[in-house]
């Protein structure tokens, strides 16, 4: 009994996150898709850029692991990329086997243009955290969401998560040490 | 400044939110593709048929709002299941704008044997959840992730979601009371 128990909450959990995560998902892929349209890229293309572009280059199995996407998903739209000019194929001499890119100037212009256009107003899953943010006094850690991703993807998952986050910051501070230079004053955004 | 800081806040958040929730979203289809292949339905084909069997029958709209995915999508999907005799179309007479889909029997069969051959094991994102369940003696609640689709989508939206979540514990109650009258037995599932 205690058994059919487990497969009752087993079966009404998997449902629960089912429902819930197609419904994230498909917010995040709609707020994806209007912040990147004036590049005409889609989604997989900007993550590819945006994978190189934290992670200072990466081989196309590191961009199919972190972008969640197949080896041929990630080689195809990389050689579309190639081909806009905005990122160059390479070999490494001491590891021929694997396939690496490399942002272009072209390629990084669009990172940080899309960071500059970045608009908090424009995404609905963000506006959907900010009465937990009002609450807390920041957004939410989403600890139990990295716990088990972590579990499903691995550690390593994990730390090119944590390290284009930790980039991300620096590119943003830099950014705005650069803004507040050219003496240029922020609207409220959020 | 502190302007400033909210924009990296807001970019950094939806940045982790995105990545996380589509390395959720792609486990969270394998998963269910997996499950409903041997019926021969694709997701939405099973979402429609899920809705309207938790829902006791549904609308062509509540399908769409509560199975996240265009008007256009639910209806022709919903035509297909149809056409395979697992659903019927109807109107109301004290709403005729409406359409309003009824599973048959073959479509309740359908829905009743996927909870059947439901095996944890095989659900990448139950056992991500796992080591969770094992500290805190339950599945997380994600209440974070619910607060936030909750917030993007609305009560209603909810309100149906508990809905069939209340009805997917009473089908269970059924099935696993039928079983036990049959003198069946449970293996361990998890």
């Amino acid at each position: 009994m205690g058994k059919d128990i487990s497969k009752m909450e087993a079966l009404i959990f998997t449902q629960k996150i089912a429902q819930l995560g197609k419904a994230l998902w498909k917010s995040i892929e709609k707020d994806w898709q209007q912040w990147i349209k004036p590049f005409d890229l889609n989604i997989n293309e900007h993550h590819i850029l945006w994978i190189a572009y934290h992670l200072n280059g990466a081989s196309i199995s590191d961009v199919a692991k972190f972008g969640v996407m197949h080896v041929s998903t990630a080689f195809n739209f990389s050689k579309k990329l190639e081909e806009r000019g905005f990122l160059t194929f390479s070999k490494k001499v001491e590891d021929k086997r694997n396939t690496y890119i490399q942002l272009t100037d072209a390629g990084e212009e669009i990172v940080r243009k899309l960071l500059d256009i970045y608009e908090p107003k424009k995404h609905t899953v963000l506006q959907g955290a900010l009465p937990l943010k009002e609450i807390y006094g920041k957004f939410p850690d989403i600890l139990e969401l990295m716990a088990i991703v972590r579990n499903i993807y691995g550690e390593d998952f994990m730390e090119i998560f944590q390290k284009s986050f930790n980039h991300l910051e620096d590119a943003l501070t830099d950014n705005k040490e650069a803004d507040e230079t050219k003496g240029q004053s922020e609207k409220e955004v959020v």
